[in-house]
């Protein structure tokens, strides 16, 4: 971000008159452009037991599996967010949606929130950011071709929650030592 | 936005290829600059039964009350920013903090965070942006003089969920019509 989208002219990055933390500031028209985390949206998708993962046809983790999952947009709820990638990325549908998890991840701004899904008949396939979909059963998940720790951690605590057949909602933070790992 | 942050030459709002909606582009140096929506984060803060509430020194809702939240900064955990906007609009330190509810403001690109959380000793006053700070009972809540329908929404749901002691995660969907009565 170097110059102001509203008017064009160089933009400088200073603490603005009665705030606390520097910004992009146009001191031509005098707008201060913020920036702000983003949310990732997405879903345990299950079926039969079964967890549905995506192995990524795009960077970064181009290979790696991951649950569906992605940025949410303008004008969208979390819910719709989640339904969107799950069709964007494994061509499959959602139900019974359950809120499970939110996972900060500050070092990168972004909110990641996922949803517990069933998976609603007849089918997934491929979208066209992976390269392949797949049903694991918890002790077949490939640990160590996670795409991200976010999901690592997610699934972990997944499994944990299945021995017990209780799913509380938690707030999890994820560190930047293991983030892409 | 006009012009791009990254060139400074005037975008275009259009579909970029292999996308399904139009964002800002910058056809000179082909930076797609997307747009999300932005996390709230706040809290609920009890003490001995009572609602901790702000009145409003700024705009939107000047003079009206609400509970302390603002939008989460990048760096921050969302428990870190609730923390920090109760702290500036309240002078007030949370403890014992619970994820309560999640609430979509889809139609103005928003979704809230909210803890409920007890407040801590020994104090409170009102920061630069609330006129006055004040603890309520909930049958003396100033119903008519809240600032915003998000906030009438999760305290309706907190005064249900107090008649049972039982506070369960929730996301609710807030549509436009009710949006800033």
């Amino acid at each position: 971000m170097k110059y102001c989208s509203d008017c064009s002219i160089e933009m400088h990055w200073r603490i603005p008159d009665d705030d606390d933390r520097p910004r992009y500031v146009c001191d031509n028209c005098n707008t201060i452009h913020y920036e702000n985390p983003k949310m990732v949206v997405g879903a345990i998708p299950v079926v039969d037991g079964k967890i549905l993962l995506c192995r990524r046809a795009i960077e970064p983790c181009h290979g790696k599996w991951t649950l569906p999952a992605g940025y949410l947009e303008n004008g969208e709820t979390i819910e719709q967010g989640a339904r969107r990638e799950t069709r964007e990325e494994a061509c499959a549908i959602l139900e019974d949606m359950e809120p499970y998890s939110l996972l900060n991840l500050a070092f990168i701004n972004q909110v990641y929130f996922l949803y517990r899904a069933r998976l609603a008949e007849p089918g997934y396939k491929a979208g066209s950011e992976s390269l392949e979909v797949r049903l694991f059963p918890p002790e077949e998940i490939p640990w160590d071709g996670l795409a991200f720790a976010v999901i690592r951690r997610v699934l972990t605590l997944y499994c944990q929650d299945l021995l017990n057949n209780h799913f509380p909602f938690r707030v999890v933070d994820i560190g930047s030592h293991n983030a892409w790992k």
